[in-house]
């Protein structure tokens, strides 16, 4: 991903990003006269040969040994499952020094500063048909035969496609929403993830560089929150319908034709397939990868992983027709 | 219910509304030279004999061999449940072609296009005591000692009794509010429900003339949602008091007297007697029966109709004191 | 507590509180020639030897024992439960005749009555920095450094401190907000509690007298409502990170350094201690004890105390290992 949204404020040299006089850090490789610049934090899959990235958890080993980054935060551990080629820095804890070393290429993406430029939507977006008191602030662009209704608020970079449909009390930021998507009233889409390191006294928060990418003929319901990614985006498929009060949290990528019912709530990283369809209520923890085709109960808690054409429920959720049989015995 | 709202643009003849070359549609009589004039699209207990219904599922068979209706859409199995001189029209997606009828007689009901013509509330309602940005629709009536909060947002086609409040950022359209009744802060009334025919590339959403009918001295509590019908009305009976963040989707009917405790969730088309009291973050499917005095424990997952005078507990939701008893042993 | 924000139009002789004439109530001393002033009605714990207080449960024994109230609304049943020098009242329904009580005292506090003295914040507050439609009540203070986003409603007797971000959609009344605190878009803080006595046709709501206090360098998510005390107070702890769509409902007290994600809700009464962990759509019932440093996972159902440090899953909940084991022997 290249970022849309957030202003990069690098290249910095690899020991203006890590302080190696620190006990707790370490290099595989002299760094004393490395000068090369580095130009952006990204995921595994993402970085290049400028980039630095990040390697936290052993779920991630197959994308970690093809990663083209230049660098790399980890566990000494964990050093033989990355390429020869990648400068490892062993630190021990491998997300807060990449949080460190995000806030340093994007200081604006800690919190979400109150966008105080913003306009009555009216006094430059004359062709759009929108409502009482909706505003709309810089960076924003808006397809034709899109309607917005009242009190909305379109924060700074947004690009909102043709034909969509943006209800009232809504508010949007870091967002690019494709054609024909609706989007109902109260909604919250495009707001930093519930990303921070616990500490004693004051919680450091995670930046989120990320934004929400809602693709075409999808609708989200209302008082639904879509949170952006940090280092990722935040995806909601193709013709995905979500309904009232659901909460997708930071980094979620949701697939085409999915059905997500009222309530349901997904947490960080979590992938979902194609065509899944989620009852009710249902819960399902992050960094999971749910299949295509699956079928999740309402009030389900799903805590691992779903592989494609499955049909559970229940908590820990389980294959659907032991479910009701031994909920019948009860 | 005859149609406050909804603009209905009928009558049609039978064979306009039904293409009978279609190789997937038949009919149970000869329609070639039928002329009769259809009016509406209701239920099967609401129909008449000017009316087409429709029969999707067995569950509604004691509704369906006393329907009044011309016509009824349904599958060629269910013809016996019908009486003899309702004419059947069978098809493969009973739903599917229910919509398509509904969606012909009331083309506005698909989406809730934004209502571009309101006015600020104190232009025209002088006597009302409202907050600020108050916006107020068409066919809208309010009355006395009723007062409004900030933000709000009443759309068109909606009637607010005597002696009513409604907070602020609150949002009502297609209602019924009758006399004593609180909606507080954030509520969202009247929406569409989530109700489409899944369809890869582009859902088809099904047409939602119904309303919400909320009775007296009930109390609606911050950010809860109540979509209104799609045929038929949302109901909330009098003196029943709704909490914070609970979702009541389409064609819910709740009797009077009933406790509904925080983030519950009701689905589509489900009926609960009254004196009902639910737990908080308790979920029902749909299309169940929920019968009189039932309590429901705070979490349950309810799957299958209650009887009433019952407890329970669970997901699925079992009789009280055997949950806690089978909680108590692990 | 001494009540910061509501009127308490006290004192009364006890005698006009209570009439004794009726026949479910008595006194375990003469009364007829009483003509102390009670001058508040208080919890067990806060009441003075001014004021009057209520025990209706034994889960309060402990400290029925050691209050210091002039007098007791109770069951005779627990007369001896409580010091010999404290006159007991004894009654049906304690709570009932408390809220009675209450409700005398603070006439206003039965319901939020929109308030209809809010002017634009950039009127009075021109030296902080806001968005647009912003407005404030009275008896409302914001600290230096503090901002606000747009639509905003901080409605009278809020206190915020400095360094503080509000941001849009939000409602704020009757609450004290301490320095560096976050509130996300769509919050609504300090409405009164879902509290009241059923009663057909027309239920008796509980009066609110009781404030939120939020502290220092805490975050309160998206969507999420935090209900104000009846007589107490509603504690958000110092450094606690709540997410998006959590309810946090009446007297509930939440200690420092808590994290709590999306969807989970809290009922009545529970406090919880420091350092408490609650993953997302966790529910807690009311009136419970749930330890420091205890871990609670995502989608359980809390329906008893927990002391501290366990780490504790399912519904109902039960010890985290064991969840996990018979969710896989499954």
């Amino acid at each position: 991903m290249i970022n849309p949204f957030f202003n990069n404020v690098g290249p910095f040299k690899i020991l203006e990003l890590i302080d190696l006089d620190k006990d707790s850090l370490s290099s595989s490789m002299d760094l004393s006269k490395n000068d090369t610049l580095i130009y952006d934090v990204k995921n595994l899959k993402e970085a290049t040969d400028k980039d630095i990235t990040f390697f936290h958890s052993v779920k991630y080993k197959d994308l970690a040994i093809k990663t083209n980054a230049y660098a790399c935060i980890t566990q000494s551990k964990f050093f033989h499952l990355l390429p020869d080629n990648c400068i490892k820095i062993s630190c021990d804890n491998v997300l807060f020094l990449t949080a460190t070393i995000t806030a340093k290429f994007y200081p604006d993406s800690i919190t979400d500063n109150n966008n105080y430029d913003l306009f009555n939507i009216n006094e430059k977006f004359k062709d759009i048909v929108s409502g009482k008191n909706t505003i709309i602030g810089l960076n924003v662009a808006i397809g034709k035969n899109t309607k917005i209704g009242h009190n909305t608020i379109i924060e700074k970079n947004v690009k909102i496609g043709n034909n969509c449909f943006i209800g009232s009390n809504v508010i949007v930021r870091n967002s690019i929403i494709e054609d024909n998507v609706h989007i109902l009233d109260g909604a919250v889409i495009g707001k930093k993830g519930f990303g921070f390191f616990p500490n004693n006294f004051n919680n450091f928060r995670y930046p989120h560089v990320g934004y929400v990418h809602i693709k075409k003929n999808s609708e989200i319901g209302c008082g639904t929150t879509i949170d952006r990614g940090s280092l990722s985006v935040t995806v909601i498929g193709e013709n995905t319908y979500i309904d009232n009060q659901v909460h997708i949290a930071h980094n979620v990528q949701i697939g085409n034709n999915c059905i997500i019912a009222g309530q349901v709530g997904i947490a960080g990283s979590t992938v979902l397939g194609n065509n899944v369809i989620i009852g009710g209520q249902a819960g399902i923890s992050g960094h999971l990868r749910i299949g295509n085709n699956v079928q999740i109960g309402g009030g389900s808690g799903v805590v691992k992983d779903i592989s494609d054409n499955r049909k559970v429920m229940g908590y820990p959720a389980k294959n659907f027709r032991k479910f009701i049989r031994e909920g019948s015995q009860k």
